[in-house]
Parts: structure tokens; sequence; C-alpha cells
């Protein structure tokens, strides 16, 4: 299923090249005051065509609200926000109907869909539909005002100097990939739920939703298994549940503990790359060399931190509306 | 919630010194032939006290059912299992009521529940509670009859020669965490759904709820982010979906492509180490030493594989029973 | 939460007055055709403006596909169908914010959302939202070609001739109710769940959804409980479960039974009568006689056979993807 | 599945003949105070063998805590309560196995679990299961200390008379019907939520699992379908939304408005009957004549009350916790 949330219910749709993409959130609280302004850092940010090693495909990317806004507040019914797709080349792809890009989804969305699918530009499976969640991500954050969400790149191509990651890209003629860390501040103690609603089984599922992630972890994560368990337990220093070190980022038997979460995500490189590859031709069925035309990202991890904190704030505000933190009627 | 799956759907309950843990299942299809000594293989791999490094409670974990068998064979009605808690010492957790232990879920429970939670040897966020998870992955294996899941232990205590790492332990008085890998052989292709219940989200979502899990990564993982485009990408060689690499893991787009299905994840060190550590007092609101006097395992990741490998085959029942692939009637 | 199903999945969006009203439905099979003619049928059947008895506003009411369509086939993505509002006249509503009108919900919006509510027309507690349960009900009917749902009016102000019921409501200037019979014939036995998804269960579940729906009753409904069991008992007659009598409507123990499934609705005389009414003007905080201006269904019975047999046909289409039967790729 | 609720969520399971019937409930908050004290006058009003008209199978009814209770005070874990089956008489039915009893769930099981149901005493679609449902209703109730749910029986074999009803019922020696009425007081206003999580929706679907239930009205109902706009609307007489007349049984648009929950539901005859009765032989497939030997209630209606109420308890509950109004942590 396309949605995610118990309380604060997010649902993506749309496909890159069809008319639309977008996201109806249900579970906002009525009285939330927004406007398209709200959106437009977040949106900014997103995008490609600015930095370098992003996709120069361009979208105004304005948010359209089709239902659930008022006078400039949310009703407390489903909100819908859409996203024209106006700048598409869909020939680029309808030539290579048959050949499967590596790394992509095509070959499995044709044999999930049937050949149903819509395969233009990746349609559902499009990075462009994480506007959408970005757009959600406005939303939540909003509804978490005391809380801080703030996603960085650690490293891109293996280097902490990104400029530098990127240049290997541009020297390889190769896309790459790269890590991403989120961290919030601000985060009351015992939020999530024992078991499978524990912290970090909800963001991860939330996360995974998130093209490219290959992997997360929270805290120390993989170096916590070469740790010793002295050195990883953080001593508790006081009633708050204050820890000296982090080592559990902030998440102890999936509860937050009170202090900062943090958490960090792998990103492949771009499976777009200039570079030729071998696929299969599935209407010849022999294999043959392919070079993709379109236009897509060197690296898109770039584009990720908005997009994980937006997932992060979708997930925060479903696991706080659990715990009675999340008022039904805003107020101001 | 304790419970995961959409159709094939799995209750945790029950707490380490309570009268019982269990598990109840719902979705298992009518039919399928089931006894004690489907259990006994997979409930011996993960109990303790036969390796080095394990904890010496031992329990009989007879498995009990309730309701859902009749004549040695599931009625298709709920399934419920029990697994008596009959080799417990209380005594050891009662002392040390206002002294949480670092790196367990002592803290946020009381925060969560206001110090109305079972407190003793963890309580409902004890590992005990994994032979409930095991139990519903002997279930769920025997729905599965055409795939193999495998998980082995990759590294412990930062070694693959898992001795050494456990001498390491031993030789530290200290406890050590570890690497775990799974591998799926037979999974078929188109398995897993776009977006939120991508094979990686809801996989990611169950394997957190075992405890001591910090990360996960599918596939090339980690590394991935350090590779370019054209040498992650896996070259599609026949109709089939049969790639050369499987840097992928087996899923792209969040769908199976037809390959193995890998992932690894990482096990914090046991948090009841041997060593002192420095804890709060939340009686007297002061930090004082403490020492862990329970029984416990030096490597909590060595009893991991046979719970990943229950989690995994819950998972895969779950979205396998999604595409139609779960009759709902068993078949001989 | 404006959602319902489990693996058929349909959302409901919109406010009487706003842009848009529409149906975001999940679970749609691969390759289903699909185009806009499908639904003019039925959404011309729920139009109000034609039969003497139903409101003269009239909406073009045309289909507008923003998402999971692709040469005109479902893509196995999110549909996603809006339907635009023109024809309105907010002034209407405007005027009279501070007087909730008496059997509308006005007020408890205004208690739920706080003042936020869009109560232009009902807002999103509007009957104009059932044309995207109406959209919904379309799709599910192509879902199950081999059954046949079939709603029609059974009374209509207390009178079996409605035409005389629909008379007594314009001789006496008020508004009328009316009784909705809905027969299901073609479904196979054995679906439904035990227990919370009895047959009964979801499809009541559904059906209060509709606006007005006071009551709900299946077979004999209230009159079995002024009969003898012996009389009530429906004899088997063959291995298939064909049955002499059919007072359990097609329904035993919650689960199809393979006879004629038959229930019925009781609609409430719409609440906006041309007759003076008193009620409460939370501004004055008194009293004052109310008359509606707007323009309004005498019987709103009569526009509801054709979202019965589409909420029918949502909970079918759910409930038969749990038993296997409904494809995830359509095979024409 | 045989779950329901959202943030309460309560769990089913169990067969009539097998080891124990019980219920899983998930969602209680941590520190509310129970013992078994709390269950025994819903459980005896549950109990049959003690009125005139209800079955003479005796059983304990004893609760047995399993998971969740410690020091007489809930975890916030999981709930699970077992009740023992003790007082069976498997043989009657055994010997009457290929012989579905007509009014009762034997066919469909068969039909829908292919042989392997349990067939002695119903098994999962017995009226034993719903001591389930008695047990998570008394501790809803108790998570709702200022809300008076009462429900009543209103008429038995069509007479308001009950004794009357019965006697019809013993001269006749056949089972009846009857009716039963639920009123609720003090339930705040704004509870419920917009389309299908109305409040007439999950109380209905939760309605539907009761055995034998064929209909389901709040306010006037069914008669609401033969009133006049009118006369049916409630006039608004305050702030608070107390309205003059209760027609609409406290519910409008699917919200509370503040005023008394008033519904009702039909109870089919006792599907068994002392009277012989025709069904079909599914061994010789021949058609034969069947009488009952079993011990039963000449009428089910006589023991719906408790379990109406435990099951509007349940259900609001969980709306209840929806609306932040149910506490995660008890204050006494």
């Amino acid at each position: 299923m396309n949605a995610f949330g118990k309380l604060f219910r997010v649902t993506i749709v749309g496909e890159s090249h069809g008319p639309a993409v977008g996201v109806i959130i249900d579970g906002v609280p009525a009285g939330l005051p927004l406007s398209a302004d709200d959106f437009s850092v977040d949106i900014e940010r997103r995008k490609g065509g600015i930095q370098k090693g992003t996709t120069p495909r361009k979208e105004d990317d304005f948010p359209l609200f089709q239902t659930g806004l008022f006078n400039g507040h949310t009703t407390g019914a489903p909100l819908t926000i859409f996203f024209e797709n106006k700048n598409t080349r869909s020939g680029d792809y309808e030539k290579q109907r048959s050949v499967p890009r590596p790394g992509h989804a095509d070959m499995v969305a044709h044999q999930k869909f049937g050949g149903f699918e819509d395969f233009r530009g990746g349609g559902h499976f499009s990075g462009r539909l994480t506007v959408g969640l970005v757009a959600a991500g406005v939303v939540a954050k909003k509804m978490l005002p005391s809380i801080a969400i703030n996603a960085t790149i650690l490293e891109v191509g293996g280097e902490s100097d990104i400029e530098k990651g990127l240049q290997k890209a541009i020297d390889a003629k190769d896309s790459v990939g790269g890590i991403v860390e989120c961290r919030v501040i601000g985060l009351p103690t015992a939020v999530g739920e024992p078991f499978f609603d524990s912290v970090e089984s909800v963001l991860a599922h939330a996360v995974f939703a998130i093209p490219a992630v290959r992997g997360i972890e929270f805290g120390s994560g993989f170096a916590a298994a070469k740790m010793f368990g002295v050195a990883h337990n953080d001593a508790i220093e006081n009633a708050e549940g204050k820890t000296k070190t982090n080592h559990a980022g902030g998440v102890v038997g999936g509860i937050t503990n009170g202090n900062e979460l943090v958490f960090r995500i792998a990103i492949k490189p771009t499976s777009s790359t200039p570079k030729d590859q071998v696929t299969l031709n599935w209407e010849t069925n022999q294999q043959e060399t392919f070079s993709v035309k379109g236009r897509h990202d060197l690296c898109i991890a770039l584009r990720v931190p908005v997009v994980l904190e937006a997932v992060t704030a979708i997930v925060l505000a479903d696991l706080l509306a659990q715990v009675n933190a999340i008022p039904r009627v805003w107020k101001g």
C-alpha cells in the first residue's frame, strides 16, 4: 500500500510523467495555518537543477491544495496537495520501452504490473514522487513546533569533503552514492511503542520508502557491533534520562530516552549513470549495451536530506499522536 | 502496538518473569499440519545455555497450543502458542528496582509506563519474548515450503573468526556485539509493494522489533554509498530478471527481482556486561556504580540468527499473502 | 480516518464547496481497462436534478484521472479521481454561519474542528462526497465481473408506492426518508472472516459512511427478532450450500453461504426540510427560527441506491481480495 | 481478522471445545488497577444456566491473566486473559460431523476452512467466545469511569413482556429472538471521525461480531424512514449541543453530539431449536431430518446485553483514545 501512519496518515500518489504527483494527508489537526509559502523552502531544497550534481529537470512544484484547506487553515478533513508534472519529455523513455535500465525498477515493475505500469521516467517508482513526501513533511514539521529535525550529508562517493566526492563522479563520468545523517532535538521521552512500533521500526519502515536507500543505522549503528558493552552503554545522568554519551542515538528498547535522536542512511549511487551498461532487451531476449539519455542526478544523495527530514517528521507526528501529544484542534 | 502484519498477523505478548510469554497468529491457512516437534529445532537454536557466550537461564520452552489447532492441523482460527516462564529468579531484579541498567529499557519503560511496568528481567522488553517470534517463524516457514531462509553470524566483536571474537569478550570481562546476515533463496519476483510496503520497509520494520538491533542494510548496503553507479548496478541477464551481480540484494524499487534476498543487521553488545558501570539511582537521584548480577549472554548476537530467520519468514508470509501466493486452505 | 479497506483501499477527500471532491483507490489490479465512459451511468444515477424530489444543483461530475491510469488501463499504482465543484453558491451558507442546521453536522463539526471546518454546504460532511464513493464503486464493480449488485428503493415516506411517498412530502412541504434494499447475486461461498471481519461487520462499517443511514439489517433483519427458530433457520439443500429459504440473507457466521446476499438500510428524511425549524444561534446563544434556503433533496433516499451499490462493491472487492479471488494483474 | 481497534485493540481467540478461549488487549493504559473480582459481575451476567431460557452448560469462567498484569495493575504491555473450557461434551458433536446444523456456521466453516475447522460446539464461531469480549469490556469500562453504558432487552419473541415471550418459546418447543437496546450516558461531544470511522460505522462493525445479530439501528432507526424531516430533526437547545428530542440517538454526521447515545440490535432466534429440522448430510449428499441434542439457549438474546455493553465500551475506548481522551498512564 502507498500509505503510512496510524493517526497521521500519508498517502503518496502519482507517476513521474502523468498529470500530477501528490499527497493525501489524513489526521492533520484542524486550524493549522498553512499556505503555499510554507512549502517553498523545502520544495526548493528538494529540487534539482541548482547544485552541481543534480538533474536539470525543472518543475515549478507549486502546491495545489485540492481539499482540506479553508481560509488559510486546515479543516481537519484530509488535506490533498498536488504538484503538476509539466516539464516531462516522455519520448526519452518510450524509445527504450523493452530495455529495462539496470538499478531502476523498470524490470520489477514490468513483472509486477504485467506491462501495464506507467514506465515513463520510472512512473510510480520515480524519485519525483518524493515531492509529496516533502509536502507532507512541511505539514508534519508545523505540527512539531518544539522539535528540530536536521538532516545533513556526511559523505559523497566515500568522501566527507563532498565537493571532492562529486568531482570523483565527474572525473569518472559516473554517478556516486552518499550517506545522510538525521538528528532530532527536542523529542520528549517515552515516544514509540514496544516491539513492532518501536521508533526504529517505524522510522526504518518509512525511510525505506525513499528511493535509493540501502541501509539505516541508529546511534553507533553498525559500529556498535564492534564495540564492548561497557563502551557502548550510555551512563544515565539525571532523572530526565540524559546520558553522558549517546551511542544509543536517543532510542532504547524502541522508546525515546530524551537524548538527541541520531540515525544515518546509505544512499546508493544514482542508477542512471552516464556510463554504458549491459542489460536485457526483453523483446529480442538478448543482452545489449545501454546508455542513459535522460536528465539525471550525478548524486541523488544531495537531494535526500530534505526528504529524510520530511519522512522523519511524518513518523514523529504519528508517534506523538499516539501518546496524546498532538492536539486535534490547533491552538495558535 | 505489539502486532505486525496485514494478512498474516503476529501479536507478541508476555513479560520475562510473568506466567508466560507467547504469540497469537492470525491468518494461518487452515489445514497446516503442526505439532510440538515442528518447533523443537528452532526453539533449541534460540536457547541459551549451550554455546559458550550464552546465558545459563534454561527454560523448557515447550509450546502450549491454546487455540487454533485441532487434530494436528491448524483450524484457520487464530493460533495461540504460549511458553511458560519457569526458571525465573525475580529477586535478582527487585533489589535493584531504582537503578536502571544502562543500555536496557528500564529507564524508558519507567518513563513510559509510569512505574507500573513489570521490571523483572526487562519485563515486556526482554529478549525472552523472542521465543514467540521464533514460534511464529516456525509456522511461517511451514507456509513457505519452497523458500529457504538462512541467517548466519558474519562477525562477533569485530572478528569474522567468531571464537576469536568471543575470546576477546571473555578476556576483557565484557560483552560484545556482532553482525548477522540473512539470505533467502526461492523467493519469487514481484513480491513487495511500491512505496511504504517495500520489501525493505516491512523487513526493517519487523527486524527492529528484535532487541539489540541497531542497523540493517540490503545488498551492498552502506558500502553502496562508496561505489560508482556502473559498479553497483546489476546487469540483467534473462527474462526472469536474473542479474550478473547482486549488489541490490534481490530488491529493486522495493520489489523482489528474483535474485537471492540478502541483508545484514548489526547487533549491539549485550547491555548486561559483567563490568562495573555508572548509572542513576532514581530514588537517591545520585549516580552510583552498578554491577549486573543476573545470568546473561556474553554476545546476544549468537542467539539472533534463528530469530532473524523467524522475522524474515513472518514478513515474507505476509507479503506473499498479499500477492495471492498463500492459499487459505492448505493442500498437503 | 477517511479510508476504508485492507487490500482494496478507498480514501474519500474533499469538501462540498472546495475546489474538488475525489477518491484515491489503492490496490486496484494493474491492467483494468478504464475510461470516463465507464463512470457516466452511475454518476448520472447519483446526480440530482432529474427526478422529482432531488436537488436542482447540477454538476458535470466528469471524472478527472490524476494518477494511476495510463493508456486506458490502470497501472497498479493508486488511482486518483477528482470531480470539480463548479456549481456552488457558498453565499447561501456564509450568511448563516452561526446557526447550525438541525439534523446536519454543522454543530458537531464546529465542536470537533473548533470552527476551522469548511462549513459551506456541509463541507466534508456533505452528501456531495458520495460522488467519490460512486467512482470507487465503478472501479470495484469492474473488478467483480461475475457478481451482480442491485440496490432498489423499497419505500419512501413509509409508502411502497414511491410516487405516493414523494407526494406526501410535497403536500406536507417537508422531506421524507426511505428504505433501500441491496441484493447481490453471484457471490462465492466462504467470503468474509470470522469475528471482526464478518461480511455484516465490514458492510455495515462502510454503509454507515453514507450520510443519512440510520440502520442496516441482513436477511430477515429486525423481523427475525420476532420469529421462531425453526421458521428462521434456512434448510440446506445441496453441497454448494443452497438453502430453501434465505432468512439469513446469504450470510451465516459472518461468512457467505452461496445464497443471494440481501440487506436493507434505513435513510432518514433529508435534514434540509423547507419547513421552519428551531435551532440555536451560537453567537447570540439564543434559539431562533430557521428556514433552509439552499437547494436540497426532498428525499435523499432516491439518490442512495447507486451509492449503496458502490459501497457494497468496494467492500466485496476488499473481502474477495482477502481470499485470493482478485488477481493483481487483470487478464482481459 | 479476529482483531478490532486502532489504539485500543482487542483480539479474540479460541474454540468452544478447545483448551481455552480468551482475549488479548493491546493499548490498555499502564497502571489500571485490575483483579479477578472486577470481572465477576459481568462474567456472571453472561453465563447461562441461571435464568429460564439459557443453556445449562456451566463454566467457572475464572479469568486467568497470562500477561500484562503486575502487582494488581496493568503494565502497559498487552493484557492476555484466558478462560478454560472445562465443561465440554464434544461427543455430542462428533456424531453429527457431516450434518451441518441449520442457522449455525457449520456449513460455511466447512467451506471456508476445508474441513479443518474445529467443529465441536461451533468451534471458533461459538457464542462461547463472547466471554473474551465481556472480559475486554470490563477493562474498557474501567477506562471510561465517567461514562455509563446500559443495555437492556426490549422484547423477546416479539413481546415486550419478556416472560411472555419466553413462555411462547416454551409452549412452541422452539427458540425465539429478541431486541436489545443500548444507551450510553456521559459521552463527550466530538467523538468519532468523519466518513469511515463514524461512531455508527465502528459500533456496527464491532456489534456484528456478536453471533446472532441481524440488524442495528441508531436513534429512531428504521422508523426514521417513515418520518417527516421536521419531526425527525432534533432542535438544538444550547451551546453544548443538547437537543430537545433525540431522534438522532446522539450521533450526527458520525460524530457524538453530547446527547445520550441510543441504538438497538436485532437478535435472531437461537439456531439450536429443539424442533426437528431438515438439512443436508454432506456425506450421503441427502437431506435428512435433524434434531439438536446439545445444551442450548431458548433465547440467546437474554445473554446479549452484557456482551453488547462490552462491545460498546471497547469501541468507545478506542474512539476516545483517538481524540486524546484516554491517558497512557492511569492516574487513580
